[in-house]
């Protein structure tokens, strides 16, 4: 039954070049490590002609209807009703759920990830941010959000449209001056594209637009933009007219700033945020918003992992998102 | 940040102690061995902080460590806190969590009980709706907000001392005709004592005070509320001045709409809500609100759930609230 005895594996590739996991991992997905190791992990893929696909992403013959999924938290009203779509989609099929919440703490990423694998669980979605994250090849694994390589489906919504949405929105509501505002990491992700997304919006309208972008990992934080809100906004001075901020927490901070400086919201400057966050998960949108299709996000990722046709099983996968109105703009 | 230390385990002891298993049960059951083997155990336990208790005994001999929860939904602030934290209590454990989100669906509530039977966990954690609920007595279970027999341990905050306490501080903060306000279903739980609490505070200092309770059991629905602050409130209206809401949701939307009818909280009228909501989960509360200890909650199940000593399982374990100030309240 077990074809994949005399498959070469990806520790096999390692234990072959003398490396660890971790350096077979980079060299597969792209990132860079020395010459010598490169060359070493490129000359054991050869000589045990190692295929990832040959082996990745495939569901085990013997299943345990376990999938584990790994998340910050479920504090984050954006996590929140991901998991709980997530558990929605896997239980309707039968399967059970582990959780691992993680703080987005990259050790604890590794060390759920390699949990998962010992308890021989059906297959992993994760949402993580250790950017040098070991992921075994013996399990089937769809990452949410953060691309890992080629070969691990990754799903997120369409970031990038969303940016030109807010564009196009903030154009249509008859804003002039548009600033876009986000904090967050360096790392590769999905949601960058945000920015590149407004930015192509703008320009394919004509709009002036500024940008004010923070790293959390250089150490900045949210209240490093009060002294740049301070400078361009005041009563009865706006250099803004619209501003899109990369997620919803973000916007409504900024939405309090604003009135804190005597800028009315929408009337005088009309925000929109991203994330499509609701005032106790149910109620309102609390602010205009880009909103992520969570559920379809649950169900693509929940497909993905039980697929069994490897050769559907993309590697980006990015969902439509849609503008919900909230009171920080004007009515259309 | 990150607070998660490794409990010792058995198998750790016999490591440290360079013994088998059967030996450290030997030992830790007063079952005699060499005096050497003693030692070295004794030794291991006392280096590793090893606790019988922490462990689990009323569990089975085969343990699967993993735990099923089972809980409503994540999207409610509250329910996906309480998630976050019964993770985070179990994996520093060892333990696994297989979430079951049940969307207070009677007939899910039961198949998930079923099913985590079935699937041999070790133990249940349950918040549940369903008054027919049939719970096994094959497995360890720990209910959360709602009773279901004296040898199940129920676990709660201190609902009634809560609505003392709110009934106490719209005293203290000048409040002379007070009103609670709940709906809710008619079921016997333990949050339903929030308006037995306030009642009692109201009495103790004298306080006028109204009730105003909706069931949605009986169909009704919060939209019901709204002829009756219709009635009760508008410009340079108030009959009552200070509102205990049964939770922050109602607090909330509650405020909404005396804003609508042209009443200034916390000016004119002051309110507290019920659950310690905060914006986003980690900004500001949404109101001022008697705050659920949801980490020592969790804890507290776990403990229980996990607790060897059958004795040590109280039937009702209230845990203690405090109060935060939000803005629907003058400062103290």
């Amino acid at each position: 039954m077990n074809k994949r005895k005399n498959v070469a594996r990806m520790k096999d590739v390692a234990i072959e070049a003398g490396v660890s996991l971790g350096t077979v991992s980079k060299v597969i997905n792209g990132k860079p490590v020395g010459e010598e190791y490169e060359k070493k992990v490129n000359d054991a893929i050869k000589k045990l002609d190692y295929h990832v696909n040959s082996y990745a992403q495939g569901l085990k013959a013997s299943r345990t209807y376990t999938v584990a999924v790994i998340l910050p938290n479920t504090i984050h009203p954006f996590f929140g009703r991901l998991a709980n779509c997530l558990n929605v989609s896997l239980m309707q099929r039968h399967y059970r759920m582990l959780l691992c919440c993680t703080d987005q703490n990259y050790q604890l990423e590794q060390e759920y990830m390699d949990m998962a694998l010992q308890n021989k669980v059906d297959g992993i979605i994760g949402l993580t941010y250790n950017p040098d994250l070991i992921i075994s090849d013996d399990i089937p694994y769809v990452t949410i959000d953060r691309p890992l390589g080629a070969h691990i489906p990754c799903v997120a919504s369409d970031n990038f449209a969303g940016g030109q949405l807010a564009a196009e929105k903030l154009h249509e509501l008859g804003c002039k001056k548009l600033l876009f505002m986000r904090i967050g990491s360096d790392l590769n992700n999905e949601p960058n594209k945000r920015r590149a997304g407004f930015e192509n919006g703008c320009i394919a309208h004509g709009l002036d637009y500024e940008m004010k972008i923070l790293s959390d990992t250089a150490g900045e934080s949210i209240d490093d933009f009060i002294p740049y809100l301070e400078k361009h906004f005041g009563k009865d001075k706006a250099d803004f007219d619209g501003i899109f901020c990369v997620n919803d927490l973000l916007a409504c901070i900024v939405v309090e700033q604003l009135k804190k400086l005597g800028v009315k919201v929408p009337e005088d400057v009309q925000v929109i945020g991203f994330d499509g966050t609701r005032n106790f998960g149910y109620l309102d949108y609390t602010c205009s918003t880009i909103v992520q299709p969570v559920e379809d996000i649950a169900e693509m990722c929940v497909e993905l992992l039980l697929q069994t046709n490897m050769s559907m099983k993309p590697p980006l996968v990015c969902l439509p998102v849609k503008y919900e109105e909230g009171d920080t703009t004007r009515p259309l």
